[in-house]
């Protein structure tokens, strides 16, 4: 038997039938399964805890962690602004919020997404002088004045972060060095230079890792600012919050980063004290949101182990099989979805429907009894499921998505 | 600097601009790009080969390596049968070929998807027990007498596969040992009993290891059959052919594999003397003909570093990031697509515009110098590519795909 990930706060002492949004899980099904649901409601208690734990800076929502677009038209309300990453996300972004709320950033932007954005004027974050360069004449061409922030490739790291995006030689911003001139360069061009956007790591569960983090970027943008001589209107200290998805993690102390945040907030340096700062989560605000239910379609047994084969899977669920970011495959929370609650009758492993042994959603989890035709639940599906999924892959069906709230 | 893996023999020798099907990589890009082209000739030369190594089996084609609708009218009529694993690819397969050349396997095939197979006329290869229920009852209720096939949980292993599928408890197949009961209660039913389907792994590159599996195969098949009382009018012996990805690699010797096969057929027992033998290839037969072709966006340096972005990444080629199926990332063989054969005269990182570190497509490689505009050309790109990578992750476009030939 191996253990799996902690089960999300709104879920975890529900007894019986799985309810999601206060509707129980086999009435969601009736839709069809394979089946995301999204709650916003829990969405927006993860907005009403940030806030508390940090009302002095703005909210973003980072999209390519759902952009589902009726949960985007739930959430763009909550939160301060929108982060995109491709011309994609943008025109998503664009239907439910300002343009002056987006800000778009990603490598290699090719010329038509930074037209996009600059006709609609959505803050670009460059990644690169190219990238600059070209901006700005396109904007010329246009007669436009762009919004332009610089994204910065920090020389500082997130400790225990899941994704390292700093401290490193990087296709990410621009590195720390070279910044000021930039800085100085497009606000003698005539840019709206919009701030600085730093981004270290992701998925971090230590609150003062990112607490250090977000300290060691306010001081870096204080230089960066002094050094260009040009105070940034907005900063963005990134994000980085995590969400426990295996055995033994433990969730984010977001008041405690908040309180240090606070901290160091109150004593920076003077060139930003007309700043305005702002946090870009999306994991964070999303994943525990997202339940994905698949039904039973067999049960099997082979050399003594126990098979429950769903008609969903990694197709859905790339990253509950343990092929994507992850280095060692680890159960992801996984329930029967009628017997919450209930002791484990026997150790199973749950598969999907794929013809590739990497198809595993749960191995070797204890369960109830469970048989074919039964509902299994896997959380934290809210985020990097459904888009970060080969849905093509083996000719199934996409999942259905639904959207609570 | 890190290695590439080997440039398949068609385009290893080329210099200047790389031509694919006689055509250049510039010509073909001029319809846009990401692009993925399929030189169909090339497959036909792979069957052509696998014709000649092994003249008294079958062939078949897994199309879940490459389902483009326009390569599989090209390979159809190349090969024997087409093997199928969903309900998708089983409609893809009945457009270009006809239902008894059509065999379906996967665990979890749903009801509609076994009524889909019975109704056509393809053979089911049957995943358990419950399955084999499932069919007979749908076959029963519709007055139709199913084409069904056992695929077997074999007891031995492929030795030095990339992906074992056998000697292990399993979602495939049904354990060998309950396979003559299940094959007795099948013609005792009434059913259209076809055989047996046995797959041991994929990906391997050494020759006596697939011949020593498919010398185990058949014997284990024959035993079956005399348990059974049965003999088998098929057995799919699996395929595993591999193709060389990695620096080190050395291509599979299919004539020593298709000798070897050859002296087992010849000592055969009796009790298969009859049968007929299929080898189930996708890999194999399309990896190297397929290219892919993304252009420079942005080229920067970080750290020291240099960084080539392209239009298009692991949204497209998730397989070349080494985020699927693989533990320790290594380089695809990549290229400047107008510069094949020149020295190297740096060394770059090639990664994709996604705004994750996972998109990364050649890691530290050494590569001619290349501008933005120039065209990258990443080989092994015709199986589990397109379909097999996350295209929504991001919300980029998705990859362009062209079949020549």
């Amino acid at each position: 038997m191996k253990p799996t990930g902690p089960i999300p706060p709104e879920f975890a002492n529900q007894r019986g039938d799985l309810a999601i949004a206060g509707r129980p899980a086999t009435a969601w099904a009736s839709a069809g399964t394979p089946l995301f649901v999204y709650d916003a409601a829990i969405v927006a208690a993860r907005v009403a805890r940030f806030r508390a734990a940090m009302p002095a800076v703005y909210l973003h929502y980072a999209i390519k962690a759902n952009p589902h677009p009726n949960l985007l038209v739930a959430v763009a309300p909550l939160v301060d602004g929108l982060d995109v990453a491709s011309g994609g996300e943008l025109a998503r972004a664009l239907a439910v919020k300002p343009a002056n709320a987006i800000s778009f950033a990603g490598p290699g932007k090719r010329d038509p997404e930074l037209e996009a954005a600059i006709m609609s004027g959505a803050t670009i974050n460059l990644e690169s002088e190219g990238e600059a360069t070209r901006a700005l004449a396109i904007a010329h061409r246009a007669g436009v004045t762009p919004n332009l922030a610089v994204r910065v490739n920090p020389d500082v790291e997130l400790r225990g972060s899941g994704m390292k995006m700093g401290g490193r030689p990087s296709p990410f911003g621009i590195d720390a060095a070279r910044v000021p001139t930039l800085v100085r360069d497009l606000v003698a061009s005539g840019a709206n230079w919009r701030g600085f956007h730093i981004y270290a790591g992701s998925q971090a569960l230590d609150a003062d890792a990112i607490a250090d983090t977000q300290a060691a970027t306010l001081a870096l943008a204080a230089r960066l600012a002094e050094e260009a001589g040009h105070a940034p209107p907005l900063v963005n200290l990134g994000g980085g919050f995590g969400v426990p998805y295996f055995a033994g993690d433990r969730p984010l102390d977001v008041e405690h980063v908040g309180q240090r945040l606070s901290e160091a907030l109150s004593t920076r340096s003077t060139v930003l004290k007309k700043s305005r700062f702002a946090i870009e989560l999306g994991r964070w605000l999303v994943a525990e949101a997202g339940v994905y239910l698949a039904r039973i379609v067999d049960r099997k047994e082979s050399g003594g182990e126990t098979f429950l084969i769903l008609d969903g899977g990694l197709n859905h669920q790339l990253a509950a099989s343990g092929n994507f970011g992850t280095v060692v495959r680890r159960n992801y929370p996984v329930v029967v979805a009628h017997r919450m609650g209930a002791d484990a009758a026997e150790t199973v492993s749950v598969v999907g429907p794929l013809c590739t042994p990497l198809d595993r959603l749960g191995d070797r989890v204890a369960l109830p009894r469970a048989e074919s035709g039964d509902l299994i639940a896997i959380f934290l599906a809210g985020a990097y499921g459904a888009t970060a999924s080969p849905a093509a892959f083996l000719g199934h069906p996409p999942a259905l998505e639904q959207v609570a709230g």
